[in-house]
């Protein structure tokens, strides 16, 4: 029985030797890799902080202690030790366990993430919690490099670092988020971990700690860490917080050895480890970008499956040749994302126009009002953005843009239903936050094509808005769009998928093709059914429903979004005002939280599915 | 003639001596003085940053050169000296000019502000613009230490800090927001501009530039200053910014010097001048927090006027008392505000109980999460955000709430058209984007009466879900509330205003009392009508408009708030589903932004004050 079948709870590995850590941490890596090898997941930032999540279990009485994960990606070890080693297998599944921490699925997942740069806040609030109730309990943030750069972080650093409260803040330095590091902190970071001076004295606090007397020890090491670390870790330091380290976050020795003294060190600490992306799995650490999250692998060869049978292009493949294409042609034009320029495609523009391609770090609301400066200066920005990631800079395109009315490109990747990230990153509220925003112009393509030439039109001069262009991940329609010539979209009209008379079917965005082919059934069925593409949200094109009004008898909205606030309300409300007496019946993600899955598997969920479409038509 | 009476831009002062110059500003702050004693604003910030906006528009070649001002709420004399010295006299009234920054305004405000910690980013947007474009113009960002504190402004820093753009940030450090500053930030300011040894250093360094040659002289105040603060300014060159201060910003004389010298330095600077919010006007300077915004005075005995005749509370002061008698009953509960504990009330509370008060500084998102973190440790915490600002915390609200399902009660101050701040400052958008956020309950009270017995509700241990409690800025109704004893109000439920058929009016919040005079009328001039007071956005009251459905032939729905997505569309979705036939009008504000005026203005611009609605219902 490998020492990792014996751990049901954190509780079965306080009484391992250091010997008997490291051979766990060993193992749990070879489950992570084996599991996610069939089941794909966030495996690079998992397999880094194995030995981090295993001395904190060790060090800390979890679950009175609290250990807050930031973002969640690198907590799988985490998962595996706290009584889910076979639910892991399951991750990311539907019904299965989520890839990110949360609080229903454990006890030990003392608060749910998914976005960056909440841990801070979160974990000073439940340290005040204790200190308030009298309760005995440490309280742990782990915050990776790249999460600290968002702004929420430092609000939460700031305002710890002024109050008395015990808190120990982990920052998890991999130099990397997802693509390269971005931004003056990490060069910060990079500086203090690298620089000799520094590993010198590293070793020298090292071999004192590594001694007998312990308890002298401790003191000693505070003592001179605090002398060796002030000008490295003054930053931190300025922020009202002790700090430790750097240390290396793969070595459980000193990891645990640490984590003990730092346990009753009392008021806001900084401990500064160093992990490797990928550590242990060598395919893994050679390309921390792809190994971010690679797909199903052969865990022997670490070969990358390659998607079986489909040639079609991703909406992001779109979005990153089109931007290239824009790009070339107008000088004006330059890109900006917040740490996603390899998700978003961005990193085609970036590979030849790097000059004009910004990645701005973890920080969305700056992406957004840096643009909006481009922009008041003449520039035509194209800013990428998951829809989730949006809400973080709802004020920004409201206070900055929109109210301004500067002429920003949002594309919202990731829009609608994302599958296998689950709740925290489904875009579903886009529609509804955004549409009472006046000045914004709000579309969302059926197609490759359809983005491409959205883009292209909110490109051109003649339009003067702010345009947010929606659009989901992954793999398109398969329709033929490269090197297209490019064709205006008319702005705020939609168009005719098919011409019927009886229920007329109004859609938005991809989730169009799928009512296509309900309409289709229908129509064998013998019921005529009219649809049409919506096109734009904002302006809703009245000529459209109009014509729906007049030639319809009930209505059947259909949308990758919350079914309230979206084109189901602006529906309703254009017919209760103009044609009372129409029933309007509205598909799309109900008012619950959705949890992971296939977005197959949701979309049945959430009930607007082929099926469900067809349904309601010949209902 | 007066100095002042000369200046019609900032051209007509380059040719100032610094005695002119110091003169000036005598006459701006006089003049702003007099201004704002009979038109209030926010004076204190203001009479602070005389000196700073003057010596930036006589140094920087302005408007080719441009200041970017943060929040904007220190921005008057900037305003007096580029061409509204006589329109200043109709700051923030109805049709006249804003009280803030505001790009359609002149061409010397190149960036519209309200919200704070925008201009790092706005500012490198610009900074990035003219790199590209080739233009040889220089930036320039004004920030104070409140808002440095928001996230937003760090996520700037870090990404200027790693550019090589040509980018000057003006930290102008009061030392105070609007309340007392808070953070780490504040307190690391404080020490290096408190510090002897910087006092000493900085008198070393003002007499070499003092001297005539000039030249050298420069050469030597940079390796000086570089040298003499390293360490105190080592946060800000941790961050990858040359640090340069801190300075007497009330020093015209240093000031201009200073940025004449900073002016042809490359790269990413960040200059520190030390301001006395209230400068010049004793009483302002005695107590900054009330002179802020102090209301009509008189400008000789600094005399503040009462609000004359009414004796009704503020809905603030019934916030800020009930939230008093919670706590005091209730140890659980914890109140949080970003930077505004007197503007919401909640000083009342932090007088008496300061241990469970926690202002955190201007950082909305930090605030959510922070109490969602001491929620999940079991506390009841009231999270105090206004509006328009609560658009920072969208996503926190979100992801770290409501996802969670943890018990917040976030009392939306400010909520509706808030009157003389104008556009940024109106929280009209809350209503649409939190309705579709599952979990939450969104309630609006009638009058004091009601927030009190909502927040009781909120308060009590069957409510399981966080709950969002929007009420405007200002006076009540004048309804008696005080001490009168708790009700509890049932979740989800309205209640019946004015019984009647044909029309139904439904309405939610404040508003519901105009629309009952609007009722009232039309009742005596014969029209019978319906008039629920809504109460919930969210459950919504299904009983009552199953009620309306069934006995009124139409529908008006009236709500302080954007009529896309709110109250309108939850009505007309109900009755699209329901009752199709049925024509439901929509009251509330319109799909543009709205500018600055008395809400009385504002709401009758808007087209939903008492006469609007009795239009609606006679029509």
């Amino acid at each position: 029985m490998s020492l990792l079948e014996q751990v049901n709870s954190p509780e079965d590995i306080r009484g391992f030797s250091v010997k008997q850590l490291e051979t766990l941490c060993g193992e749990i890596r070879r489950y992570m890799i084996d599991c996610c090898a069939k089941n794909p997941g966030h495996l690079g930032a998992s397999l880094g902080a194995v030995e981090l999540a295993v001395a904190l279990h060790y060090v800390y009485n979890t679950p009175v202690d609290k250990i807050v994960w930031d973002v969640g990606h690198q907590a799988y070890a985490h998962k595996i030790i706290t009584g889910r080693r076979e639910a892991f297998k399951t991750n990311r599944t539907y019904k299965g366990i989520s890839g990110f921490p949360k609080m229903s699925e454990s006890i030990f997942d003392t608060f749910g993430v998914g976005h960056s740069s909440t841990s801070v806040s979160a974990a000073l609030g439940m340290a005040v919690a204790s200190k308030l109730s009298g309760i005995d309990e440490k309280i742990v943030a782990v915050i990776g490099d790249g999460a600290l750069t968002g702004g929420m972080a430092f609000e939460g650093l700031n305002n710890a670092g002024s109050m008395k409260t015990d808190i120990l803040v982990i920052l998890n330095d991999n130099h990397i988020s997802i693509d390269e590091g971005m931004g003056a902190m990490h060069n910060y970071l990079l500086k203090i971990s690298t620089s000799e001076t520094y590993n010198r004295i590293k070793n020298h606090v090292w071999d004192i700690i590594g001694s007998a007397r312990l308890r002298r020890g401790v003191q000693k090491f505070m003592f001179s860490t605090k002398m060796a670390v002030l000008k490295s870790g003054s930053l931190f330091e300025s922020m009202g917080f002790r700090y430790f380290g750097a240390i290396d976050g793969n070595d459980i020795g000193q990891l645990t050895t640490t984590l003990a003294s730092l346990r009753n060190i009392k008021g806001p600490k900084l401990l500064h480890v160093i992990t490797k992306k990928g550590k242990g799995y060598k395919p893994a650490e050679e390309n921390q970008t792809v190994w971010h999250a690679p797909g199903t692998f052969d865990p022997v060869t670490g070969k990358r499956s390659i998607s079986a049978g489909t040639s079609a292009a991703k909406y992001q493949d779109v979005f990153g040749e089109t931007l290239l294409e824009l790009a070339r042609a107008d000088k004006k034009i330059v890109a900006v994302t917040p740490a996603m320029a390899s998700g978003c495609g961005m990193n085609i523009m970036m590979r030849e126009i790097p000059e004009r391609t910004f990645d701005v770090g973890i920080a969305e609301q700056h992406a957004v009002t840096f643009s909006a400066g481009m922009a008041a200066s003449g520039l035509l920005p194209f800013c990428n953005i998951y829809s989730s990631f949006m809400q973080r800079a709802y004020d920004s395109v409201i206070h900055d843009v929109a109210l301004q009315n500067l002429k920003v490109v949002f594309c919202l990747d990731r829009a609608g239903l994302v599958g296998e990230d689950g709740a925290t990153h489904h875009g579903v509220f886009d529609m509804a936050a955004f549409r009472p925003v006046p000045n914004l112009i709000i579309a969302s393509p059926l197609n490759e094509l359809e983005l491409r030439n959205i883009m292209y039109t909110a490109s051109l001069p003649d339009i003067h808005a702010p345009i947010i262009i929606r659009y989901p991940r992954g793999t398109g329609e398969g329709v033929d769009w490269r090197d297209k010539e490019f064709v205006p979209v008319p702005i705020g009209k939609g168009q005719l998928l098919h011409n019927g008379s009886g229920t007329a079917v109004l859609t938005i965005g991809p989730v169009g093709n799928i009512a296509a082919e309900a309409v289709r059934i229908a129509e064998e069925r013998g019921f005529s059914v009219l649809h049409y593409d919506m096109r734009f949200l904002k302006p809703v094109d009245t000529d459209i429903l109009k014509d729906v009004c007049a030639n319809a008898n009930r209505i059947i909205t259909v949308e990758d979004a919350s079914v309230i606030g979206g084109l189901h309300d602006a529906v309703c409300s254009y017919v209760a005002e103009h044609a009372p007496g129409l029933p309007v019946i509205g598909l799309g993600v109900p008012d619950r939280f959705v949890e992971q899955g296939t977005v197959k598997q949701l979309r049945h969920e959430c009930g607007f599915d082929t099926e469900d479409i067809l349904n309601a038509i010949i209902e």
